[in-house]
């Protein structure tokens, strides 16, 4: 029989903390708290086992559930001394979603399950208070009929009004009848009369009735968590965060203690240290008389919980700290004691009853880039963690954050402050304001850069966030949906900047008499909470000593070396910055891109419209000057390290002249008519160019071509070499398909070596004959490539395009498709398809090598900087990977993880 | 110590027939011949190892050459009676290429090694003819200054005047001075004078003197055939052949004897059978006192060999069988013993000295197609031959040729004769005259059918004649090189329609009268040797019984499935006639291209240009019918036999109508602008449509498109099974690369045949599902692929692009190159590139069937009528091959002959 129930409680627990494969993040931690001697409310936890046999059999439950909840029930009963459903002393319960990994906000909880007229009596008994009753029984029909027969049920809103907001309006108009401001100031016989309201709206609206029953509730609302894992938010926030659809959801059904039974009772959030920078302070909000769902949904601005969490929004506000000193004093003691037992950095929630403080969740706490640096290295220096578990306490893609622009501060003392609001999400960032999440895609989508400004933000607004470059709301706190999401991104935002005024119908924001419409311009500074009118310059974060420290430490654990993509000097200057061991991408057609001077350009125009070999010869003898000065600058930056040179890679018409005045320009040059020009560039359209005549098939056409690049960078290395100097070139054939065309390109390389050799009157250039392998041929005869190349460059940009026939320009039409559909888990084109295409990297790494077993293998895709990519590299044995400069620690970072994670196998 | 000299001559030999790797295919027959006692002049070959170390070393002879050379001339001395280099009785010899495959004309022979100023007065006095002596010489200084001199040495010609034909020029001056007609008619006095000036010449143009010593002679001989295996017309020769460039040539040096001894001396070349259509008849041609070169050169045309081979254009001359009865009596058996050892049709020359006939050589006779399947079937019949080795005697591509178009006969009987010549290359061919190679190539590159009209043909015209349609020239004999190599491709050919009279200037050919210029029509009927004016109707060669009851042999012997390519049910007939067992691939987007009602395209491109899926759909339920329909017939058509139908493939932009008055009635018919047409075709316009929106990719963002084709296809097998029939769907997915495109793609199917079986009240349909392998990803993931595909399909065509990132409609830029280049031996479009694409075949067959043993697989790329790809795909145990309903047959014979060579293994 399989185990679907563990039960938790009474400083006991079937379960622990590493098991939130199984049970759920929340669930482990609850049952890891009770071991701990945590004051836990007991319960138990249905498995993700459960969820998964419960969805894939369409909605049933295993027979062994039935008797195994019963089980663990009674096991709470007696823990709690309370029996649901029992009409004197009535247990309720709360049943919580909760994944293997936090998706907060993405899934359902239904709280106060248990309470029914049946149970209602002998609760206002125990407790002595009919209001704290009827409104624990409104918001269990409000939440219920939302989650579990609304939701659960797929039944669609009408015209977008759902339940939920038919039962608030009902609620409203109540309140303004009776001129009732806040919730909390309808009395308990209006709150009697709106429970019964609800319940007749409810059978109108949804055609059945509440379930006035406890153990319907109990499995209507576990059966609602469940589902709830496949609904819509839910999903598209696993393709976002790339979390797998198998892993379920579990179930933690657990006793419900109220922080809504008056001025003594309280409920709220906390994090071990402060998550947004990492300082070594407690750091957390909390309300007095409410539920957790309060603080969370941002709807009451929260009080701080002690002085180190008082800023200029709630400094006025009591803190838990000052109101209830020795219920705060044991909490800062169970702070001490997780992080002891967890060393890490912790968010937890918590909820006071009756001044008896309770432990509802803790789980690893989500933290800012900066944030995560700064806490490993506080905790290593606090001998918290060894340096390895430093190395693993940073995630690759949060050294982003580190690295992301801020406003520039000369800029920012000059600018018009709009409103100020809580630093929730770091760095800065400016773009044209949108209300709706929608819109902030659409206009994404049309390449703008946006900030998303709302009330406050919820889980169905997540892929606007995601869309946006910054997010702005006016209400909730520094645990609000908002600043949770955008803090887990990394991403620029500011919460409750509750000045602003927003009217969604005349699509306006409006401050202190300004008024800002949609598409005007706005800076936000997410790391003082300010914004600004305009768009302001910004700039890279400074040199940060922790970072480089960090770095340092990061190194010690790496094996696989880190080069650079770099077409310029200042690029190379950069990437040397960030730890760059050499350059794995120098491309040669870069010095013909944009740029001041369009002299190589109209030089290599010239060649491309040459009709003889002659001719273009002789315009290849003017582009001559320029490559070499070009190769040399970045090779004698570069000096002592390999620098990989590219042979001209894109077709030739990438280059011919479309404007009238160009055309005329090189007409004029060439004695030719402009009519020429343009047949000239008409010859060299292409139906499929990606696949066309580019790469090392021009070299086989134009073989002069290849001769005076090979002579650019031989003869660049030359003239350094008699300097003193110590290039390290590296020549690589681009769109190779077959070992012959590396023949012919050396067969000219060898040459044009001989008579540099000659020349310059040395014995040798230190340099190396490798290729691109990026078309699936080379992969399959990687041996054969191998004969001749002595190092190979997979180039998964390309490779990406050939092994799924996707065009990486047209993939728009479908990719979206293929995402949400789960046809695909990830954009190929973002991280390494390692099931496909990964099949010919393993096969021509270990082909290669067979053919030469010293062959350097690097990647120069844009997945070099992909910290999933990376460590399929480092799997596979290459010797490095390149990637564009401001990617460079990630990629260290992500060799240095693989590395340690294949030590633990 | 390698042995690099092979000898032969007086009834023994140290080679064999089977040994023309090493010895080329002449040298292994010479061998051969002197086995069998017949009368071959002594002499020894040089191995093809012998040229291909002489090659690799840029030209060395291997050190124990020397040695083995010697000892074989003194063994060819002695069975002679003659000495090399003798001043009294002076031993001359041959040099002759040979290599494994006759490559005839392609590279060189040098004849008369061994003249000089020391040995012409022994000769003279030996022979008594002086002008005999003499002649020889000056064709020694001729060939030696063109074949060694200069060609072997490279050297350009001056203005395209090479040695040879400075020459000819002086001897035709001499000739005018002296008012000479023929060369015969020039006294040995001249032609002594001639040689000097032909020496003096040499040296002059040249630099080097002619090598007046028998030594100097014989290895620069040997050298320049070697050498002449890079020369650029064999080259060419190999590419089209696709004969690998590492087998080299052999190189015979024989003893020399003379058809141009007078009167009584002659030489000749003859067929054991008629090369042309097969009859079991001898068939040759012969020369009095000439010497070999001038039958096969054409210069004149030469006499019938029997009575079998007269003709229209040689009954006036007289025929070796009138001329010398003994020695034709001699040849007559020779030919009856040879047929009898080789089992086969040979080709031969002979040269009779003063009565005395020596054999030359002897070879197994190219032939067309037609007289293939004759002499197998002859032979067959005649108990030469097994029914195995008749499968195996004729190629597949010869099969073509029996498949040919003719000049419909109804046609020619009132067409204009413009000329009338030799039948040398079978079937009928229009097209506009060119009268250089360079123009034939040229305007058949910009779409042209072209007629290559020539004095006469040499080596150098061979790319012009591969791209004419036809080829028609003014001289030369049924052995001609025109002849030859026609005859070798099946081409249509007429040649020595000695009537016409050309002139290169002013580009015009001109008959009784008649001028026709450049660019005008002609047609020529190669089987009957008539030239018409103007292009006259082709039709199919007619049934023909004997082909029929070939392949009925063939059949015998074939494993392997062979399915055909078609849209439509005419194509289907004309398959099913060919032997088509089922179509492996109906496209479904046939229907909206061209064709007389735009009915179903104009629907489609409603569809394409529908905003929401309502309209589409609406759009979608009008198309039905017609597809419907289309299906329907080709399932009723090949009723009992699969029908694979492949779901839509192309990308949407390919319907989008361009032409304005399109634009503008669609833009009627739906309501919108015509501005909103355009607008709609430029969003759907793709960088790389090849990689981009098309196939499955339609499916999954459109699901009810597939959901339209699926219905039209059960629907139409369901009415068909009410009918009584037997219909056999297979419902292909094109552009696969994940099996969850598959699976998507299955909901919708197994939905759709629930809903027709319960319509149609029927308990099945027998239909598979499956997919085309096109894409890298699908082969590499073939394993997952077959969990839901019950059939695979390669997609070769599509599989080539993407293995090689190659794009079909750009490789003009370069493909050519890539095979001069020899980087590529064959265009892998034409033959699938084994090496390459061929292991994503081998892999995805393999773990295909692993996963689903009983797993269908065919291919369905334009490879299927290749035959090397038929091998290899019977090597690879595919089920099937599909290819167009003209290749069927070619196909059919090429999966026999795979078994039967597998059988031999």
């Amino acid at each position: 029989m399989t185990t679907y129930v563990y039960s938790f409680g009474n400083g006991m627990a079937d379960g622990d903390a590493t098991q939130a494969d199984l049970l759920g993040g929340k669930g482990a931690n609850l049952a890891e708290m009770s071991q701990l001697g945590l004051p836990v409310p007991a319960g138990f936890t249905l498995s993700t086992d459960c969820c998964n046999d419960f969805l894939s059999s369409g909605g049933s439950y295993p027979p062994e559930l039935w008797e195994q909840v019963r089980s663990a029930l009674t096991a709470v009963e007696e823990s709690m001394g309370m029996k649901f459903g029992d009409r004197e002393n009535p247990l309720l319960v709360s049943c919580r979603s909760g994944a293997r990994q936090s998706m907060p906000g993405m899934m359902e909880t239904v709280l106060n399950v248990g309470l029914c007229p049946d149970t209602i009596p002998g609760l206002i008994r125990k407790t002595g208070n009919e209001r704290f009753v009827y409104d624990a029984y409104r918001r269990l029909i409000m939440m219920y009929a939302d989650v579990v027969m609304e939701k659960a049920e797929g039944i669609e809103p009408i015209d977008g009004m759902g339940i939920r907001s038919q039962l608030d309006r009902i609620m409203e108009e109540l309140k303004e009848e009776k001129n009732y401001v806040n919730d909390t100031d309808i009395p308990a016989d209006d709150l009697k009369k709106l429970c019964e309201l609800f319940k007749a709206q409810v059978q109108e609206i949804l055609g059945i009735a509440f379930p006035d029953n406890p153990e319907d509730q109990l499995w209507g609302a576990i059966g609602a968590v469940f589902k709830s894992w496949n609904g819509r938010r839910a999903i598209a926030y696993r393709r976002i965060e790339g979390i797998p659809d198998q892993w379920g959801t579990a179930c933690t059904v657990q006793s419900m203690v109220f922080g809504n039974m008056g001025a003594s009772s309280a409920t709220g959030v906390a994090f071990t240290r402060n998550p947004a920078n990492g300082e070594n302070r407690f750091y957390g909000e909390w309300l007095p008389d409410a539920q957790g769902e309060d603080v969370v949904a941002g709807i009451r601005t929260p009080n701080p919980l002690n002085n180190d969490t008082k800023n200029d929004q709630n400094a006025h506000l009591p803190s838990l700290e000052e109101e209830m000193p020795v219920v705060y004093k044991d909490l800062y003691d169970i702070r001490e004691k997780l992080e002891k037992h967890y060393h890490d950095m912790l968010d937890i929630e918590f909820t006071i009853q009756e001044e008896r403080l309770y432990m509802l969740q803790c789980r690893v706490g989500k933290r800012t880039g900066p944030a995560a640096l700064n806490m490993a290295m506080d905790m290593l220096e606090e001998g918290l963690i060894t340096e390895k578990q430093c190395v693993m306490r940073v995630k690759p893609s949060q050294l982003d954050e580190l690295l992301h622009p801020i406003v520039d501060p000369d800029e920012e003392r000059k600018a018009c402050i709009v409103a100020k609001g809580l630093p929730a999400g770091p760095g800065g960032a400016f773009g044209q304001i949108v209300f709706t999440a929608q819109d902030a895609v659409n206009w994404q989508k049309k390449g703008k850069q946006v900030i998303l400004v709302r009330e406050e933000t919820n889980p169905e607004d997540v892929e606007g966030m995601r869309a946006a470059e910054g997010i702005l709301t006016a209400r909730g706190g520094m645990t609000s949906h908002a600043a949770l999401v955008a803090r887990g991104w990394g991403k620029c935002c500011i919460v409750g900047a509750a000045m602003i005024k927003l009217d969604f119908r005349t699509r306006e924001m409006r401050v202190g008499g300004k008024v800002y419409k949609e598409g005007d311009v706005v800076t936000l500074n997410g790391s003082k909470g300010l914004v600004y009118e305009g768009a302001l310059k910004m700039m890279d974060a400074t040199e940060n000593p922790r970072f480089k420290a960090f770095m340092s430490i990061v190194d010690k654990f790496r094996t696989m070396g880190v080069r650079t993509n770099a077409d310029s000097t200042q690029d190379t200057l950069i990437a040397l910055e960030y730890g760059a061991e050499g350059i794995g991408l120098f491309r040669t057609e870069h010095m013909f891109y944009g740029g001041d001077s369009d002299h190589p350009l109209f030089l290599l125009r010239k060649m491309i419209l040459s009709d003889t070999e002659d001719e273009r010869r002789q315009a290849l003898e003017e582009l001559f000057p320029f490559m070499k000065r070009d190769i040399q600058s970045t090779l004698a930056t570069m000096d002592g390290m390999p620098v990989t040179i590219r042979l001209l890679d894109p077709p030739l018409h990438e280059f011919v002249p479309h404007g009238e005045s160009h055309q005329k320009e090189l007409a004029a040059a060439l004695d030719i008519t402009t009519h020429d020009v343009i047949r000239r560039g008409e010859e060299l359209q292409e139906s499929n160019p990606m696949m066309g005549h580019r790469g090392v098939r021009l070299g086989i056409t134009y073989p002069e071509i290849t001769e005076m690049q090979v002579r650019a960078i031989l003869e660049a290395a030359a003239e350094l070499i008699r300097q003193g100097k110590n290039p390290m070139p590296e020549i690589m054939v681009p769109v190779t398909c077959d070992v012959k065309e590396l023949v012919f390109a050396k067969k000219i390389t060898d040459r044009v070596y001989a008579d540099i050799l000659k020349a310059f009157d040395l014995e040798s250039i230190d340099y190396k004959y490798g290729t691109m392998i990026e078309i699936p041929r080379a992969a399959l005869l990687a041996n054969k490539m191998a004969e001749v190349a002595e190092f190979f460059s997979f180039g998964t940009n390309d490779l990406t395009q050939m092994t799924f026939g996707f065009s990486r320009d047209d993939t728009g039409g479908f990719m979206s498709e293929y995402l949400d559909a789960g046809i695909l888990d990830a954009d190929p084109f973002q991280t390494i398809d390692q099931d496909g295409m990964g099949q010919l990297i393993e096969y021509s790494v270990e082909r290669g090598r067979k053919t030469r077993p010293d062959l350097k293998i690097g990647i120069c895709g844009e997945h070099g900087g992909d910290p999933a990519s990376v460590a399929f590299c480092y799997a596979n044995n290459l010797t490095y990977v390149s990637c564009s400069p401001f990617r460079i620690p990630i990629a260290r970072l992500a060799a240095a993880q693989a590395a340690l994670k294949s030590e633990e196998l």
